[in-house]
C-alpha cells in the first residue's frame, strides 16, 4: 500500500529521522538558491506538507523549476519541527518528476474566483475550498448511510425513470429514445409512445417518497439516498436541476416520531462531519463562513423548537417587525418570516400543522379538517432545511383528497393498495443533501458543492 | 423508542417473562378453537415470531379473522420455549386491529411464481424472499460505502445528465424538456436544442468515470456509485435499464493496484454481508442457489487467479473442451468461456492485457502496441463481475487513439486537461451493483434484485 500525506499527519510523532516516499502534487515551490521548498499534497489530506530540497541533489536545477500543478515523486526524511508552524517537513533526498503541469495551468496559487472555478469544474478540487468542500461532501454521504444503517433502516434505490409525476412536485425532464427528427405517429396523429422504450412517456423523478412508502409498510424502517430532478427555470444560489435527496419513511410512527428522527439525524450529520473533518471545518470557519462553527454548535447541542404554524403567525403577527408579505394563517411562510421566526427562538424550529390547501395530497388530514399533519425544519442561517408529513392513511380520506387536487387514481392504484393492506399510521420526510452540505460548509451557492451541477442552460463536463 | 422484532432477537434470552408492546403485520393466523397463533413480522428482522393468543382475551373471535397482511398491536408477555424449533414466544395479553388486510390480498402465505410478484413489486419485500433480497441490498450499499471509506476514498457524485456519450458505452436516453408536439426548429429546419432546457442536446450518463477520473487527480482515491442508465433494447435476465454502478478511480496506480483492490473490496463486500445477514444468507443458500455460501466461502477465503488474455486464450485452445465460438487471440471472449476458465482455475481470475482493438479509447497502451492495461474479473457461477483498466495518462496516446476511435475531443477538452497538468499514472474499475447483489443472493434475474426495476417496455411504479 502507498504511503499518504493523511496517514502521515497521523503518525508523524513517533517518525521523527524515518525514510518515507510519497506521491503528490505541487502546490508551490519556493526554490532557492541552495535550496527549495515544495507544498505537496496527495490529495488524501487537507493540509499540504513541506519539502526541503538542497542543492545536493543532482536534479536540484530541475527541481527548482517544477511547475505548481505537477505530479511528483518523492524519497526523504521526516524531521520533527516541534518549534515551528507545521510539525513536520520533509527533508528529500529523491524528488522526480511524474507528470508536469504545462505553463498555462489555471489553478495557480491565488485567489481565483468562484465563477471561474466552475468553469474549471475538473480542476477546482485542487483548491483548498474546493478540496475541503468536496472530501466534507463525502463523509456526510457516509454519515448519513451510517445513521440509518445503524438504526436498521433499510435503504432503497428508488426508480429514477418513472411514468408519473404523481407528486406533482414541480417540472419533469422527459426522458425518450424517439427519434425526435422523425416522431412516430397514431392515426389519429397524436406521438405514439407505444412505441417509445417503456411504451409510455416517462420522465426524471421529482421524489422517492411513495415508492419508499411502499417500503416502508414491508420493511417498517427505510430511507432512500439518490438523485432527484427538477426542470424548473430558477437560476438561484440554491436551485439544482440535479439534486440528492435523503427520504426516510417510518411505520407505526406519527408525526412526532418524524420530528423525533429529524432532530437525531441533523444533529448525527453535524456531529460525524465535526469529528471527521476538524480541519476542513476550521477551514470553512475561518474563510467561508465566520461563526459557523458556532451555528452548528448551538444546533448539535440546542432542542428543536416545536410549534404549530398557526402559533408561528401568531408569533410574526405579534412581532415589531415589518414584513413585506403580511403573515397569514392560511398561507405558506415567506423566507423573512422563517428568518424572523429562528431568530425569535434562537434555534431550529419545527413547524406542524399546515393549512391543507397549502400541501401535497398524501398529508393526513388532521381531526379540525383544516390543517395537515406536515412538518417545515427551519434552521438559523438556511430556513427550510427538511419538510415532512404523517401519511395519509385512511383509504377514504386519501381518495377523497386525491379527486380534489386532481391526482389521477390509475396512476397510483400502487400506492393506494398500501391503504387496503395492512396500512398503518406512517410519516417520513425529505432532506436536500446539497442544501444540508451548504448549510454544514457554509457555502452560498449550491453550484459550489456539487461535483459538476447542472442548473438551467448548464450541462459542462 | 418502538421495540423491534429484531430487537427481541437479540435479547430474548434476558427478558423471559418480561411484558413488551409490539406493532407488526400478520404473516400468518392460525386460529383454534380456543387459542391460536399469529406469526408477526414487524420489518425490522427476517424472521417472524409467534403470538399465541387465547379464549380469555375480549376480543378472542375478532383475533381469530385477522387476515394475512393486516397491521396490527399486540401486548404480551416473553416466554422462553428452549425445548422447541423458536426459542421464545409472546403469550398475548392485548391483541389490537391497526389496519385491516382486504380479502383480496395478493401476498398469501403460499407459493407465488416471480413473475406474480414483479407485478406487485409494491407489496413484494413482504415475502420472505424479497425481504431478504432488499435488505441484503441495503447492507450491501452500505458495505461498498464503508470499504472505501475506512481506506479514506472520497465519494463522487458523477452527474447523471450529460451532454457527451464519450464513452460510447452503449445507447442512451434522451433528456428534454422540449414540446415535441411542437418542436422548436432552427432556420434550417434542424431541432432547436439551444431552445432546450440546457441549451444543448443531453441524455442520461452511461459511466461517472471519466468525471472521476478528474477528482483521482485531486484526491488520489476516489469512487463513484450512483445510477447509471442503458437505452439498449435486450431482454435478458441480466440487463436493467438503470441500474447502479460503483466506479473506484485511484491515482499514481497501475493496473495491478487495481486488480489488488477489486480483489480485497469482492472479499471484504461478501463477508460483510455474511456477518450483518445470517439469517438471509442461509435462506438464499436454502431456497435459493444450494450451495450459494461454499461459493462465496471459496471467492472469500481464495486467492484470484491472475493471466493475460493470450495465456486465457491459449488455455481455452488447449483445452479438449468444444466451444460454439472458437477462441482467438483478438476477440473478446464468450460466456461458454469465462465459465471454462472459471471451472478450469477453481475460482476468480483477473484477465488482463486485452487486445486493444475491442476495449475502450481511454485504456493504457501497453509496450507491445497491441494490447492494453485492461482487466475482466471472472467468478465462478457469473461470469465477467468487474471491468476496468489502467488509464491513457499520455496526451499524445489518447488523443491518437481517440482520432482513431472517432471520439470528439471538443467534448473532452476537460478530460485532455487531466493530462495536461499533473498527469500520472492511474486506473479504476467498473462493478454493477446489482449484478454483484446478484452473486452474493444467487437470485437470477435482475428483476429480482431492484426494487422497481426498469426494463424495456416496462416502466411500472
Amino acid at each position: 500500500m502507498k504511503y499518504s500525506v493523511r496517514k502521515l499527519y497521523k503518525e508523524y510523532e513517533s517518525m521523527d529521522q524515518q525514510k518515507i516516499t510519497l506521491f503528490g502534487w505541487v502546490r508551490s515551490n519556493r526554490a532557492q538558491k541552495e535550496f527549495g521548498f515544495i507544498n505537496l499534497n496527495d490529495g488524501t489530506f487537507f493540509e499540504t506538507i513541506q519539502v526541503v530540497y538542497d542543492i545536493q541533489l543532482d536534479n536540484f536545477k530541475d527541481i527548482q523549476k517544477y511547475r505548481v500543478g505537477s505530479a511528483i515523486y518523492i524519497e526523504g526524511t521526516v524531521l520533527l519541527t516541534p518549534d515551528r508552524k507545521q510539525p513536520f517537513e520533509i527533508k528529500a533526498t529523491a524528488v522526480e518528476l511524474v507528470g508536469d503541469s504545462e505553463e498555462d495551468y489555471p489553478i495557480q496559487p491565488k485567489r481565483h474566483t468562484r465563477e471561474f472555478l466552475r468553469e474549471n469544474a475538473h480542476l477546482r478540487a485542487r483548491t483548498n475550498l474546493f478540496s475541503a468542500v468536496f472530501r466534507v461532501r463525502s463523509i456526510l454521504t457516509h454519515a448519513i448511510h451510517t445513521f440509518f444503517q445503524e438504526r436498521d433502516f433499510v435503504h432503497v434505490a428508488a426508480p429514477l425513470i418513472t411514468a408519473s409525476d404523481a407528486e406533482g412536485a414541480g417540472e419533469t425532464f422527459k426522458v425518450t429514445t424517439l427519434d425526435l427528427d422523425n416522431l412516430p405517429r397514431t392515426e389519429q396523429g397524436d406521438i405514439d409512445y407505444r412505441q417509445d422504450f417503456f411504451q409510455k412517456k416517462t420522465n426524471l423523478t421529482v421524489s422517492g417518497q411513495l415508492e419508499a412508502e411502499a417500503f416502508a409498510l414491508a420493511f417498517r424502517d427505510v430511507y432512500t439516498f439518490g438523485p432527484t430532478f427538477r426542470a424548473e427555470n430558477s437560476n438561484t444560489t440554491t436551485h439544482a436541476s440535479e439534486f440528492w435527496m435523503i427520504e426516510p419513511e417510518i411505520a407505526f410512527a406519527d408525526i412526532h416520531d418524524d420530528m423525533d428522527l429529524a432532530e437525531d439525524m441533523v444533529k448525527f450529520l453535524i456531529q460525524y462531519v465535526l469529528d471527521k473533518a476538524p480541519e476542513e471545518m476550521a477551514f470553512f470557519n475561518k474563510f467561508v463562513q465566520k461563526g459557523l462553527l458556532e451555528k452548528l454548535d448551538k444546533v448539535v447541542n440546542g432542542d428543536f423548537k416545536r410549534i404549530t404554524h398557526k402559533e408561528a403567525i401568531q408569533v410574526l403577527l405579534d412581532s415589531k417587525q415589518k414584513f413585506e408579505n403580511t403573515p397569514s394563517f392560511s398561507e405558506d411562510l415567506a423566507t423573512e418570516h422563517e428568518k424572523y421566526l429562528v431568530q425569535h427562538f434562537d434555534g431550529p424550529v419545527f413547524i406542524i400543522d399546515w393549512p391543507k390547501d397549502i400541501k401535497a395530497f398524501y398529508m393526513r388530514l388532521n381531526d379540525d379538517n383544516k390543517t395537515v399533519a406536515a412538518m417545515d425544519l427551519l434552521v438559523p442561517g438556511s430556513g427550510e432545511l427538511i419538510g415532512g408529513s404523517q401519511r395519509e392513511e385512511r383509504l377514504e380520506y386519501l381518495e377523497k383528497r386525491m379527486k380534489e387536487m386532481n391526482v389521477p387514481k390509475e396512476d397510483l392504484w400502487w400506492y393506494l393498495d398500501l391503504r387496503k393492506y395492512g396500512g398503518c399510521k406512517h410519516a417520513g420526510y425529505g432532506l436536500g443533501f446539497d442544501r444540508m452540505l451548504m448549510y454544514i460548509t457554509g457555502v452560498e451557492n449550491i453550484r459550489d458543492v456539487i461535483p459538476f451541477p447542472r442548473t438551467p442552460r448548464n450541462c459542462e463536463f
